[in-house]
């Protein structure tokens, strides 16, 4: 067998069937999924898959608005395009809901370089609420291979006159694409939000890591909301792209002092008022209680926040898009939340869990996208004991979309609406291949043209095929 | 056979074979190459592989030096290290030749932004050598798909007031990464070149191209010398990055003016000196006529100028110092050059011919590295007729690294080295695995951790064998 055959077996192998409703189907239960529900299910999948509804959603928010963080103009501007997008698109109904945001933050210029011992520009980008620099601050980098050796330097002043330098890696743990890396990332969001606060208790001017992501771009990766503590010096705190950290580590093997020049112009401005926006598909038999599909409609500032979370926007509001262009209304609604302030600390679950705490009950099941638009690959559940063969069955519906299944049942749905969850939500969670997730995210790299339509459009059959049958069965997830 | 069992096989079948001068070599005929010559090339293979030197050297100049543009202050300090290197690698003789800069030019900072249909920021880099904008230039986009649809517009004013954009995408012709690419690239590098000329012929205010490259990453990719014609208004000129130029294309598809506010403040400075920089391994015999190894000393200035042209300084560098540690010098003498000014323009190049116009007999054969630290895969030859059948033989000594022969006996030296081979220089050339070089090349993220050290040394492996039997022999590889 030469290489060109072992190729195209190899190619063959790892193609995902597409599903068709046809004869490969592993037929659902009709005692436990009624068989017109099914079919209506299977006919909904393959219309998702062959509409490119999700894509062009992201490429409408991420060309049309662009960044916006909260706070911003990109922020209002988004609420505006949302409020428009959901009314195009056929929702019954549409509203805001107020979300405040206690102080804005502007990011302003983030400028750095090497001066000692090899001059060398340095690319850096601010971490989300730094304080700024007040003018170029020059001092001596103190490397620290990871948050935890910066911890177990004594609180006081060891650190003082330097820059604390965390040079921790998320790359060098190779997470695979099928989101093992999940791990690597959260050991490096840990320096990312506290460490501004340990490296100040220490003495250190300022804090500089390497950015958490798994790319070898010169782009910094931001990050974090306000992450300063009450009685706790606040210090300049930015990461600096994986070369840069990689060449300062390299000066610092030759055992010379390495001496780094930066300034940051951000500051703070007062309060703003941003908003959650709600569309709705209104159930024909019971409208008052729901199904959720959660993403968030705020980005980082430096991308066009295509991946994080545009691709959350467009597959939600494309899979309830896709249910309200059915023969009639599903029994229950269907509502999609676009949360504000996901990246700065969850401003908008928590807003909406303020306004909506007695009424959980209604809230009869729920998602959040927010790892992309990469493929889903295996589902996973959160309901009561007697939901899960109900699950189970609709697990079949997704499983030509190269799906497998999960039973553990401990699920909560993911970023905002694993607080929904905890207040006992019901929750089914895909997870996702990454699709490079974890190198543009954060970075002025997420945008458009990272998208892959044909993985948005499987994520979206998926999501919607599932979430039809939820919305049309008469069940409640909670038993 | 399952998916890991052909994943396995495929990945065995893509291995080459690790050469060791084992029973698995294709015997030299030793009527061609006396055996001794062949047993010492096969042990230099051998250490070559297993020696991290051609890596070091990339490291250090990209680490000490960095970025290194012809008539910065990187220049010079990149003559001051090559000189330095060459002494510390133990060559026989380090000298420069001095190479003059007609007019120096200041990068400067390059912004731009959408304002028109929907605001954006553009991530933008001048093209080498452009004026500056002299404030904000604010203009509407025409976009050109390539460049020969500028060309179709008439000279004339037909563009006044507007900035041609020619969207051309190297990426779309997905040139493998066996160097496939080159014809994409070479079609990108005309608008690069010359565009700012047709341009302004045809009344635009600027041009702005896409980058030329195949990445996505919101990096400019910069290039050209000073491309100005005498007698045509010199109008600014910049390229953008990929997901830039999708973004503005996208907003072109709406049907909607795209307005384009851009910002170059680069000038041209005062003449400036540089040089070359040569070092030897003096022949034992015959030390007046030589082998060359060359590569490019200046870089572009955003990133450090690993790929392009560090793994040509490591590379040649270190094939010379590997054949000067030998028990003994070879019979002809092995230079390395570097060449200052290759990227805007040749300069080094010209300048070495025109000292050693009248000696190039004296030049027995020559090679240039210029596409990045990959593997070679196929050697050519641009060799005298009797000379083929050394070649020949020669091949059968790097044929173990993966290397195919090319006998057409066609091929000239690259980059810098062609203009020494259309002198008469015979040349041997090996052709690369590009490994991404058209992704980081000319930005900022041709830094040192693109480089594959393994790769590297496969590659150097090949020129230090070639070259020690070239520089042993006593051959004249024009007949």
């Amino acid at each position: 067998m030469n290489l060109k055959t072992l190729a195209a077996l190899l190619a063959l192998a790892s193609t995902p069937v597409i599903a068709q409703g046809d004869a490969n189907e592993n037929p659902v239960d009709p005692s436990i999924i009624p068989a017109d529900i099914a079919a209506k299910a299977v006919a909904l999948r393959a219309r998702a898959l062959s509409d490119n509804l999700s894509v062009d959603i992201v490429e409408s928010v991420t060309t049309e608005v662009g960044p916006r963080r909260m706070g911003t103009v990109g922020d209002q501007r988004v609420i505006a395009w949302a409020q428009a997008k959901f009314k195009e698109l056929g929702f019954d109904r549409v509203w805001t809901e107020p979300v405040e945001l206690d102080r804005g933050w502007i990011r302003g210029e983030a400028t750095a370089e090497i001066v000692e011992p090899y001059p060398h520009n340095v690319v850096m980008t601010a971490l989300g609420y730094s304080v700024g620099t007040n003018g170029d601050l020059t001092a001596e980098v103190v490397e620290f291979p990871s948050y935890d050796d910066l911890l177990a330097v004594p609180e006081g002043d060891r650190l003082k006159g330097k820059i604390a330098f965390i040079s921790y890696s998320m790359a060098d743990y190779e997470p695979p694409e099928d989101g093992a890396g999940r791990g690597a990332y959260g050991e490096g969001t840990r320096a990312r939000g506290k460490g501004r606060v340990e490296a100040a208790k220490r003495g250190a001017e300022a804090l500089v890591i390497r950015s958490v992501g798994i790319d070898d771009n010169r782009n910094g990766h931001t990050g974090s909301g306000y992450n300063y503590e009450e009685g706790v010096r606040m210090i300049p705190t930015a990461a600096i792209s994986a070369p840069d950290a990689i060449l300062i580590q390299n000066m610092l093997r030759r055992g010379k002092p390495v001496v780094l020049k930066m300034n940051l112009t951000s500051e703070y401005t007062g309060p703003q008022m941003s908003a959650n926006i709600i569309g709705e598909i209104t159930g024909r038999v019971d409208p008052d209680r729901f199904v959720l599909l959660g993403a968030h409609v705020d980005s980082w500032d430096e991308g066009t926040g295509a991946l994080d979370d545009g691709a959350g926007i467009g597959s939600m509001m494309a899979t309830a898009a896709f249910i309200g262009q059915m023969e009639q209304r599903p029994r229950r609604s269907i509502r999609v939340i676009l949360f504000s302030g996901e990246e700065i600390g969850f401003y908008g679950v928590y807003a909406y869990m303020k306004e909506h705490a007695g009424n959980i009950d209604n809230h009869l099941l729920g998602a959040e996208v927010d790892t992309g638009g990469g493929r889903a690959n295996t589902l996973k559940s959160g309901v009561g004991p007697n939901s899960l063969a109900v699950v189970r069955e609709m697990h079949k519906l997704v499983a030509p979309l190269g799906i497998e299944f999960n039973d553990g049942n401990d699920a909560q749905a993911q970023s905002d609406m694993s607080e929904v969850s905890k207040a006992g939500m019901p929750a089914l969670h895909l997870r996702q291949n990454l699709n490079g997730y974890f190198k543009y995210h954060h970075t002025p790299n997420d945008t458009f043209d990272k998208i892959i339509p044909e993985d948005m459009r499987y994520l979206t059959a998926a999501y919607a095929t599932l979430f039809y049958v939820a919305a049309e069965m008469d069940i409640d997830f909670r038993k």
